[in-house]
């Protein structure tokens, strides 16, 4: 299942995608089945029964009428650095023997169709397009074996970087947590309408419609379960927690000359059966 | 002034420290000003009404019967590293020219008095006594002559580190957000009761009595004007932001041998003029 979140009369509401038609229930109707934030602390059977109310009760939806919004608020974003050998690769960097963790806050994330902004302070704005993993069960200390059962579902996720302020020191945070630097969406997809840990999946980015990004989620070096294993050694995994898994090679900081966005640029990032998270790049006011 | 929260019957209560006495109101008391969190939205006008009100009709409490809270739940927790030369010398790293950010998560940080866990997978727990900011009043590209005016106030901060999994790769995100491995508190102290930027205060840590860190806020390489105006420029700050300024030399990284914390041992960072952090150590479950 596909589940969206736009902006309703009333307030959010939740459609899910059925080959591309839209069935959406509202703040207010009396069937709503709770915002996907609800849903997700409701385990696999919310998400179930809701996509089943959407299916039978939901309104048709005109999907170029609508605001989407972030399928769901996220909560701790964890996200994932050298984790495809080509990106490696291309930014001289060693492949690493653990997984490098580094977080963004939810002040640094749009949804789609919203604008990723350009920083008054920087031109270098880069692309990252990224397999987002939705927690949906609770968990430390989750063995490799069993941490897909903590997987609500997948997301695309674009992980728009500073990179002069991310590479100016050593940590990279706030080259990483500009505000409304990166996107998230469009769609909540749940695990079981994807192959196992979302592997062997198209991931590209297309900048102003040229592709610059194009690998598969079979290349990952860290995959979805040892992602979850190792940071569940450090948290309690909780529902909306988010896992951006790292993104492959192309990126405009290792393109000669780089490649930055810029005001008016349109970025897609797209990973097949999930979806295609785009946005309108706009300067800082 | 100095404030705190504790659990009460009803809720959350908030108490103003005058001089060692505790006046407080709990959430169901009719002059109830409301918890930390909202009045830091409220502004400087809020928490001198709060003050006011507490003064004149708070009850007396006795500290020890409560329990004491996270003076107010964080926001953003943007975390300083090698802000002191002296500490920056003894982990072997060159002074830096610009501020070196990673962040917490909420997740990661508890009250005073409440213990902090000595997590399973490692045991290189590591303390850092540290000068919180707590933000008061909302900007985006703040200049450093108008970056004290968004302080509400101060805390003490402990920025626990698991320093095996924070070193293992360059990135040390993981290692600063295990589990409830760092704490805040006790008091938000306001700005108007310390010297400007909180600069010139004594820090120090104790660990089971023994002194272990002792530095002053003087030694800041980049105060808090500063590192105020270099957020705001990636950021908009908003009031519960934290900036946890970084730690002076001392820590048990850096001695030979090295000194972890282990269970049931007692760590305090104390800061003049604002107060003792205390936590007990605590093995994982």
């Amino acid at each position: 299942m596909k589940f969206l979140s736009y902006r309703a009369a009333g307030g959010v509401g939740v459609a899910l995608d059925v080959q591309g038609e839209y069935l959406g229930l509202a703040e207010g109707d009396a069937a709503f089945p709770g915002a996907i934030d609800r849903l997700l602390r409701g385990g696999e059977a919310a998400l179930r029964d809701a996509g089943e109310v959407l299916r039978k009760q939901g309104a048709r939806i005109d999907p170029s009428a609508v605001e989407w919004l972030l399928p769901f608020n996220p909560g701790r974003i964890f996200c994932i650095g050298l984790n495809y050998a080509d990106h490696a690769r291309e930014t001289g960097q060693a492949i690493p023997e653990q997984p490098t963790i580094f977080s963004r806050f939810g002040s640094s994330i749009v949804g789609p169709e919203a604008p990723i902004i350009l920083p008054r302070v920087s031109s270098h704005l880069d692309f990252e397009a990224e397999l987002a993993v939705v927690i949906g069960k609770p968990g430390r200390h989750i063995a490799i074996g069993d941490a897909l059962d903590h997987v609500a579902g997948y997301s695309c996720f674009n992980d728009g970087s500073i990179r002069d302020y991310q590479l100016r020191t050593p940590q990279w945070t706030i080259g990483k947590n500009f505000d409304r630097s990166g996107s998230l969406g469009p769609a909540l997809v749940t695990a079981d309408a994807l192959p196992a840990g979302a592997s062997g999946l198209a991931i590209r980015t297309r900048l102003n419609g040229e592709e610059v990004q194009s690998s598969s989620t079979a290349e990952l070096i860290f995959g979805v379960p040892r992602l979850i294993a190792t940071l569940s050694e450090a948290v309690e995994l909780q529902p909306g927690d988010v896992i951006a898994t790292g993104t492959p090679s192309g990126v405009g900081l290792a393109r000669k000359p780089p490649l930055w966005m810029k005001d008016g640029d349109v970025c897609e990032v797209e990973i097949e059966a999930i979806g295609t998270l785009r946005n309108v790049i706009r300067a800082e006011a």
